[in-house]
C-alpha cells in the first residue's frame, strides 16, 4: 500500500567517543524512506534540499523506489545541516551547529498521487508543518504517524497538541512522554497521550527498547544487546521507517502485526547504530532483516513453567 | 534445596516524591529472604542486629520458614540504619543518613548446618564480609550469588575482585558492569567481568528489566511497565531473593531455568516497587505471583511471521 514520508532530508556532521564525520547525508525522511525501501517500494518523499545536495544521494532513494514529487530543490539555497556530540553515555549529546537554510520556510506540498495515501509518516518537524501536510489529504489514511521531540514541547506546545490531535499513532521517547504527560509512570503517561488523540503510542527507550500502547494493550520490545554501538543518529527514524514500512507491505494494521512491525522496526535500528550515518541501512538484505528478528525472538523466549 | 542468606537487617527511613516513612524494616537480607521464602523454606539468614530491632520481624522471618542460626543479636547495641531520598526521576537518590552501628565490625559466623549450603547468595556487603563466608564453606555450593555496588568499586576494588572470582553469578546494574569493565558496551562488558570468575551475569536495569548472560547466550527480561512506582528501595534486593528462591526450589540451574527464575526475580520486584519498603512483597500467594509471571510472557509474545 502506499507510504508518503515527510521530513528532513539534509546534511549531519557528527561526533561519538568512537570518531568523528566530516558532513554526511543525514535527516529524518532519508532514515525513515531507506529504512522502508526494505518493505515497500511504493513510497513517495515530501521535503526540500537546497542545490548543494548531491544527486547521487537522491538517486540512490530513487533506485530504492522512493519517489520524488514532493522533493523541493531550492537553486541556489543550501539544505538544512546539523552537527552533534554525543557524551561518553551516547545517551545524551549536544548540539553544536543547527543551520535550518531551506527548512525555514519549508512549506510541504503533497502531489496529488498522494493525497490519499494509505500510510503517512511525518517525521519530526515544526508542528505547523506537519498539519500542513494533514490538511492536504484528501482521504482519511490508514494510519497516520508522527514523531516529534522535547524541543516542540518546549517552544510549540499548542501546535504540537493541534496536530498530535489529528493523527493514530505517535512516537516519542519516555522523558517526552514523561513531559507531554506530567506522569511519571509511563502507564500513566500513555494513558493521557491517548486521550490527546492518537489511538496508538510507541515509547522509544533507546538501547532499553521500545513499548507500543493501545488502550489497554501493551507489548515491549526489547533492545538487541549490541557489540559495538557506533553512532545513535537516525536510529529513532530508523525504526519508525521499518515500523511503517513494514505495516504498509501488507496493509495489515492488527495489534498483532503492529507488534511484529515494532520488532522490524526495532531490527532496521540495530543495525543503523553499528556505523556512522546511514552507511549499516545500507545494503541490507531480507534475510540479514529476518535473521535480526529472529534473535529477538530468542532474546526474549521462555517457558514460565518447566 | 538449602539456601543461605547472607545480608543486612536494618532500619530505612525513605523518602520519595510520593511520600516518607519513619524507620521502617529494611536491609537486603530481609528483602532476599521474605522474596525466597515464596519458593523455598529451607532458608538459612546469616546477619547481625542489635537489640533494638524488633521482635516481631524476626518472628514474621520465621514463620516464613526463615531459620535464625547465623543471626547475631548484639546486646546493647543498635541495628545498622539507613536514610536516602529518591528524586523525581525515581532512578537517582542521595543518602541522607548512614549509621553502620552493629555493622561495623560484623563478623560473619555460618553455623556448622548450612557450611554445605547447596545455594549462597551474597547481599551487597563489605567485599571482604562476603569472603568470610565463602572461607568457611566446607563444600563447593551448586551455585553462589554476590550481589555488590560502585560504592565497593570506588574504595575496596581489589577485594571485590577477590571475591567476584570465587564466585558463579554476579549481579549488578548497568552504569556498575560499565564501571567495573571499562566498556560501553553491556555485551563487551559482560564478556570482561566474566572472564573474572563468575560464568553467570546478571545485570539490572531497574524499570528497563534485567539481563543474564551466561557464556555466549543471553536472556533479555523486560520490567513490567507499572501504573504505580512508589519506592525502589529493596527492588534489587528482591529481585535476586526472587531468582535464588526458585533456583533453590528445584536445584535445576540450567540456563534454562535461570531464564524463569530471572522471570520470577522480576515479579517479586514488581510488587515491591508498589508500596514502602517490605511491605508489599509480604502477604502475596503463589498464584499472584504466577498470574505476574504470565504477564511478563504476554508482555514480549510476538509471531515473526504472520
Amino acid at each position: 500500500m502506499s507510504l508518503v514520508v515527510v521530513g528532513t532530508v539534509a546534511f549531519d556532521a557528527i561526533e561519538t567517543p568512537f570518531g568523528k564525520t566530516d558532513k554526511i547525508i543525514g535527516g529524518a525522511a532519508t532514515y525513515i524512506s531507506l529504512a522502508a525501501s526494505y518493505f515497500t517500494s511504493d513510497i513517495d518523499l515530501v521535503s526540500v534540499v537546497g542545490s548543494d545536495f548531491p544527486e547521487e544521494s537522491l538517486e540512490h532513494l530513487r533506485s530504492r523506489g522512493v519517489k520524488m514529487g514532493g522533493l523541493q530543490i531550492k537553486e541556489g539555497e543550501k539544505s538544512f545541516f546539523w552537527s552533534g556530540r554525543y557524551h561518553n553515555d551516547m545517551n545524551t549529546r549536544d548540539t553544536l551547529v543547527t543551520e535550518l537554510n531551506v527548512l525555514e520556510h519549508f512549506d510541504p506540498v503533497l502531489p496529488d498521487s498522494c493525497k490519499d495515501a494509505d500510510f503517512v509518516m511525518l517525521g519530526n518537524l515544526t508542528p505547523a508543518v506537519q498539519m500542513r501536510v494533514i490538511e492536504q489529504l484528501t482521504a482519511q489514511p490508514k494510519l497516520i504517524v508522527l514523531d516529534t521531540m522535547n524541543f516542540w514541547m518546549d517552544i510549540a506546545l499548542d501546535d504540537l497538541i493541534k496536530v498530535i490531535a489529528k493523527i493514530d499513532l505517535l512516537t516519542i521517547n519516555d522523558e517526552e512522554a514523561r513531559q507531554l504527560s506530567g506522569e511519571y509512570s509511563l502507564v500513566k503517561a500513555a494513558k493521557k497521550i491517548m486521550k490527546m488523540g492518537p489511538k496508538y503510542l510507541v515509547i522509544k527507550k533507546g538501547e532499553h527498547g521500545a513499548l507500543l500502547f493501545y488502550g489497554d494493550k501493551l507489548f515491549y520490545c526489547p533492545a538487541l544487546p549490541l557489540e559495538e554501538v557506533f553512532d545513535p543518529t537516525g536510529a529513532g527514524d530508523t525504526f519508525a521507517g521499518g515500523f511503517i514500512g513494514f505495516l504498509a507491505s501488507s496493509g495489515d494494521i492488527s495489534f498483532e502485526n503492529m507488534k511484529r512491525a515494532v520488532i522490524y522496526g526495532s531490527a532496521m535500528a540495530s543495525f543503523c547504530v553499528e556505523k556512522f550515518g546511514t552507511e549499516a541501512i545500507i545494503g541490507r538484505d531480507r534475510e540479514e532483516i529476518n535473521a535480526r528478528v529472529h534473535a529477538f525472538a530468542d532474546l526474549v523466549q521462555f517457558t514460565p513453567d518447566s
